[in-house]
């Protein structure tokens, strides 16, 4: 039984991209156990992309190697990086798609700039591949973080995928994902609703203002909208056994205010 | 080498709700197995995922574990719950979706009401996450059936996933799922046709009538359409290298009459 | 640890059929690591399947065993085989989807024509579950491929998945896949543009001419079409954050003409 290495990409699956990737791990760590996160982020979306890894790695060993791979500079100058923070090792470009699931826990960084542990003759386009995978790969044969690159302290902390709250105590917050049910999830996580009355809470999107947060689906008549706290730990708006997506005509991006 | 754990849900893959249940899985028993049979039924519908369920079941190991998750019922009454069948577990919400798989084979049934086995703070929303996988990792590593619940008896039997025979002889069918190919399956077993003479056997769909139950679909010419029992054991409408379901305008839910 | 199976296929992932394939091969050989590399190959398409899988062997183990079912033939006379190549092996359909990934290296092939290696009984539209999965499976419990079948020299070779050249030196190419993110993958490989002066090569398509290639989309303007050699190895038109398969209109088996 090998360490744990999660994917997580908006490569999709039709091209062959995360196949490759897991090609590359298993030639240097044969004894390695991949899980897919979702490779359905939508492209370069980074916000969508922190909040699903956010909501998903913490229901993984502690001890996992995650890797994201939603990389909207590659071929740029954008560095990228691996990352402990506890038992966990991240490894990403760094534009911040990783911050978010690490949060406050002391972290250290590196540059992943030892070509030594990349594939030979790394392509400008692909770093999922020539960069990333081999890196990952490394980590979990015990490599340690500091052989892979230089320590870098600055590296990207992304304040955009969580809503701002704003002087009068209210949060302008974004739909950071819609889920196949058309589940709306809003990146407010649960934390920040401690201590409020939860049926005060008013939630303002495309026009309409729910008025409380409910615990479940089935508390609200079939088809009616709801807002509630979803098994992600984030805010949501649903609807029983409907679409709220679609009923509330809900894009990705679209603001909403949560009024406490 | 472990235990196979399948899976079957109508998660989609792109939310992270897969990865989710696996990152539980392996955190109890990562020597475990996980195959995904699919995770696309159609949202919460219970006779499809019965369907490619149990054409699927058949191929794995006897002493598979499968995990079903097609849940409309979700945080309502209805109970979650695993029965064993010969040396297979099955781990599924009480709504009939793993009885079709199962069928005569005796089997003892639990109601999963042990928290310990859960974990902590289960959600409303995401059982699959918080009862089913959990359970489904425990008895992967030899935790008895009992343990994990009160004995059940009157677990859900679905009959309405099977076609009805008429008084006539005639089976009011009903189209459960359409593949990728447009290939439209109904929900007539092939032991349902044994000892009938397959070339007189009709099939009446869409307003139109097939004549006959054909081998293969180089059996007619390029385009046409073709009654055969598919390769999951179903009664299938097909057309060579075409889409059927298109030809047809045929949609899930639609009834067939097949005329022995 | 077990030896690679990796899968490519045209059957999508909401059937089953992927999954029952790996239960099938679990089922021979529980220690084998299984990987997907695609099965969103256009139904039947060989030239996009070989492609594909020809992109992305390469990143695998050298002794890995490749199994592609892209068989539009199924239930005719098109043979079964299996074919060594180096130290890895290959099992598909022979219609030359594996013969481009195999290139020159010199390779001995068998008619997969031993029915005791495959499943009892096996069906008329689905080898890939009777067939190709068992005899993976057995290839990869040290199995000879001579057990398996009759020696055939004969498999078919598929030239019409890589571009041709005209007696004027110009590639009459072809469309072969695109990409998820819009990206168009036209079937040159980059070993062919060896020793051409990159910035004279013009591609023409869809009534447009690109002039050079470029080394990553960063080198143009926002929204900018470009040519490259995708991190695939294959010529490509993309567009600098941008969907290049839209701005162009183009489609699976459009024609381009390339100038070097």
């Amino acid at each position: 039984m090998g360490r744990i290495i999660t994917l997580t990409t908006d490569f999709g699956t039709q091209d062959g991209f995360v196949g490759v990737m897991k090609g590359v791990i298993l030639g240097i760590n044969p004894e390695v156990t991949l899980v897919d996160i979702t490779h359905e982020i939508a492209p370069q979306n980074i916000a969508q992309g922190a909040l699903l890894f956010t909501a998903s790695v913490k229901y993984f060993p502690p001890d996992s190697i995650h890797l994201v791979v939603v990389d909207p500079g590659v071929g740029s100058a954008r560095r990228p990086i691996a990352v402990q923070a506890g038992r966990a090792l991240f490894v990403a470009p760094d534009n911040g798609v990783i911050s978010q699931a690490i949060g406050a826990t002391p972290a250290r960084a590196v540059h992943l700039n030892r070509p030594e542990y990349w594939l030979p003759k790394p392509s400008n386009t692909f770093h999922g591949r020539d960069i990333f995978a081999p890196c990952a790969a490394h980590l979990s044969l015990g490599v340690s973080l500091e052989a892979l690159g230089e320590p870098v302290e600055d590296w990207v902390r992304l304040s955009g995928t969580i809503a701002v709250r704003r002087a009068d105590g209210a949060w302008d917050a974004q739909v950071n994902h819609i889920d196949r049910f058309g589940n709306v999830v809003i990146n407010l996580a649960e934390n920040a609703l401690e201590g409020l009355d939860r049926r005060r809470i008013q939630v303002k999107i495309a026009g309409r203002t729910l008025q409380g947060l409910f615990n479940t689906y089935s508390d609200v008549a079939e088809g009616e909208l709801l807002a509630l706290v979803s098994s992600s730990g984030y805010l949501e708006i649903g609807a029983r056994n409907a679409s709220a997506a679609e009923k509330l005509g809900i894009r990705l991006g679209d603001h909403a205010l949560i009024v406490p």
